[in-house]
């Protein structure tokens, strides 16, 4: 195990920049002034720089070539040789310039995104964004071309792996048949319900107290973590400390108490990798599939349930006082209220997966040469007339401007989100099915059987597994879209 | 130019990752939760490790070998070249184990400490100070052997470029015959001053407010740092990000307030420096004196003058309401406040440099195998009683063990905290003796006078010059005590 014990080694100061790169971004985004961001722009592409030559130091291939014939311990180390492979392969598949002018741009619109959305400003926007697309296509044809891929498949390997367009075509067609007439039904339904709605002066510093309420209720450990403020909820930093963030609007809490439980389903997976693996490939999270499953099962699957509510409301008027529109009842309904919007991360899990939809083919298109960035606005339009009835015509920072994934370069990324949502419904479906009492004791805020079950079933696993086998593992079958479709049928009609 | 425009881009680069590494320093200090300490300290000597062996590239050897025959634009780029040569020697006359024995030692000495001190145990202490001065005085008899100077001379040098004990011995001397006495009378005539002490309630959150204002006041520009806080306050982060820190106790507000002025005399230092030489080694600030003299001049010469007070009072009674404590009068008694006491960081300015003497000649001492580690305690006892008639007899935590410096490795850096307040003393004299208006103007809080002549006399600068230049330049003397005596005479008596 000489030459493995070597790679672990050199893979260890590799995780160690990350450690600091992670820390890091989520200064630039919760801490730092505007001014320092220059600068800061250029010292994160030095170090990811740095990052990408320790990764593609040709020592690491010898390496990998030798202990490939070494006897290894376990299918642990069987599996760290292979994230290790696949880490070195796709970090020198690309020349080092690219990879730096690539950081330096993403960093550049993602900080002048910032300011240019409050101002709906598409005009200054669009050559910034036409310049960071440029780089991530750039790379992801070099890659594609490398793996005998398509362009857009690699994407999607990269934020989840063993996620291709094969896979998701016919689950997101099966989505958008079903989801437009549900969806009239759902509203149809939803308009005997009495709503009282949320509208109020709520300091942040109560909010941020329920929220950290909300976050020891679930597990999470503020020995190795903390919650702060960012112009997007986020889950960074490092397993060993974990950055949770959210916004908060002083109108009203519910936004953000929920965002925070999203969130937290993130940290907790982040908290329950296994230790031993912690600075390794194969200790990673598998993906942002997994990820988002775990965020959206503890979100919409745990916390948006009837049963929580009863935790929830109690919680709440002990925060802002005893008020009718506290109950139980009517937070369940605000929770779960469905409606036609803009905006995706507002969005229910109803029209959520029609967001993603609209986003996955302007994504395809884009890679596949069909539209340009420019046209961007004019399809937003019309895709959103389309699934949700809603025009974003003039309208940049709710449509096209809307999100904070392509301005930092990130494209692959949405399909994510529905497939953690699918994937959580399974997995709820199957952690139900094993502990009965799983819903019932949310009544109580009673989250150790659940995450207990996600530790055993998902969190240890870290990336041991492939996507399918993970899935396979814990539910006894493959992803199967219809959890998630008997899930909405049960919940909201 | 080739070969120092490649030198150039290197140091760029280790800079870029100084900018991470004072960021993540800051995180630890302000942010980090305790859990995360040890992943962070791992993740942090890797990338000290990757700085260390970026700058002892033998490659910089070369390029600034053929540099020094090559044509440069002016006299930035040679000091410039000069600062690379010297931060290459520096970095590579040690051998690596001697290098990274003194750091282990220095951080298991420095935690040692953190217990220790609280517990007085000296016995247990002793043995860890030994091993890290022994490593420290190893690696500084190598260092000047190499430049043929004096073993202390080279710690000096380490903080303070051109400060040698030549330069020293005169002017303490000179303080040493004057204080003493000079004390005397001061007690003597505060005798007769009324004080009304501050105690009370006084919520962090106004004086995290007044303390905003101060800075503004000043003119730190938040566009480009921000105030947070840490168990010591310190100024830290990068010059377009800079990171000042305090601590709060909420009994009192005049130690944060006048922390928070100290340490904004610091960044307005680094915010000062030229945005063209930033990342450079001639763009960096002068040596640790300088950086003392701007705090100092900030707190002790403008911020504690009957003057400012005017303005303070005013400000300190809109935060916390009229009371007969927070006249002009009273404030200024309490600021000028001089007692006989044990420990440097709380001390006076009449008293600071006799404990700064004190240490002075004990470093003096053990690097001149005059004594040793574990006479440490009798010596300072008797200076003490010499100096401030003051014992320190089995009292080590408000003794020998009070500061960290020594644990930490840090030996020859106090004389830059005393050699700070005088070039203060002298750089104020010339400022007012050149714009009579810069007193009268801290009645209103007017800082603008000042910091532009402290812009272009020091800040502007960095480290182009030497230190006898700077000082010459700026005042048009040598560095001269009789600035700093005059200073105290016209306050104190």
């Amino acid at each position: 195990m000489k030459n493995y014990n070597e790679l672990k080694n050199i893979f260890k100061r590799i995780s160690d920049l990350e450690h600091i790169s992670a820390i890091t971004f989520w200064d630039a985004a919760c801490m730092m002034p505007s001014g320092g961001g220059d600068a800061r722009a250029e010292a994160m592409a030095t170090l990811k720089a740095l990052q990408h030559s320790m990764l593609t130091d040709p020592k690491i291939d010898e390496l990998i070539d030798k202990a490939t014939s070494e006897l290894l311990e376990d299918d642990w180390d069987t599996a760290n040789l292979q994230k290790m492979q696949r880490l070195y392969f796709n970090a020198t598949c690309l020349p080092q310039n690219l990879v730096e002018a690539k950081a330096k741009a993403s960093m550049q619109s993602e900080q002048a995104w910032r300011i240019l959305r409050k101002d709906n400003n598409w005009h200054e926007f669009l050559p910034l964004l036409e310049n960071t697309f440029s780089l991530v296509k750039k790379a992801a044809v070099i890659h594609a071309e490398k793996r005998n891929m398509s362009t857009y498949d690699v994407l999607l390997d990269e934020y989840s792996p063993d996620i291709t367009q094969t896979l998701i075509d016919p689950i997101f067609n099966k989505l958008k048949d079903f989801l437009p007439n549900f969806l009239d039904k759902v509203l149809e339904a939803q308009t005997s319900i009495k709503l009282f709605d949320i509208q109020g002066s709520y300091p942040i510093s109560k909010q941020k107290a329920l929220g950290l309420t909300l976050m020891q209720t679930i597990g999470f450990d503020f020995n190795h973590g903390r919650l702060d403020i960012s112009h997007h909820p986020f889950c960074g930093g490092v397993p060993q400390d974990v950055r949770v963030t959210t916004r908060y609007n002083e109108n009203e809490f519910i936004t953000s108490a929920m965002a925070i439980c999203h969130e937290t389903g993130h940290a907790m997976y982040e908290q329950g990798l296994p230790i031993k693996w912690i600075d390794q490939p194969v200790g990673a999270p598998l993906g942002m599939s997994i990820h988002e499953s775990q965020s959206l099962l503890v979100e919409m699957q745990a916390c948006r349930s009837r049963e929580f509510m009863d935790f929830l409301s109690q919680h709440v008027m002990a925060t802002f006082g005893t008020q009718k529109e506290f109950t139980s009842e009517n937070l369940y309904n605000l929770y779960t209220h469905v409606k036609r919007d803009y905006i995706r991360v507002d969005a229910d899990e109803v029209t959520y997966p029609l967001h993603i939809i609209l986003r996955y083919e302007i994504e395809k298109a884009l890679f596949n040469d069909e539209i340009e960035i420019k046209d961007l606005p004019e399809i937003w339009d019309q895709k959103m007339q389309q699934y949700l009835g809603l025009s974003t015509k003039n309208n940049y920072k709710d449509g096209v401007m809307q999100d904070v994934h392509w301005p930092s370069g990130i494209f692959g990324y949405f399909p994510a989100y529905s497939l953690g949502a699918l994937v959580a419904a399974q997995l709820f479906n199957k952690a139900k099915k094993s502990h009965p009492n799983i819903l019932t004791n949310l009544v109580h805020g009673d989250f150790t059987v659940l995450i207990n079950w996600l530790r055993e079933k998902i969190h240890k696993n870290a990336s041991k597994l492939t996507f399918h086998s993970l899935i396979q593992n814990a539910t006894g079958e493959e992803l199967n879209p219809d959890y998630f479709i008997k899930h909405l049928e049960e919940r909201y009609i």
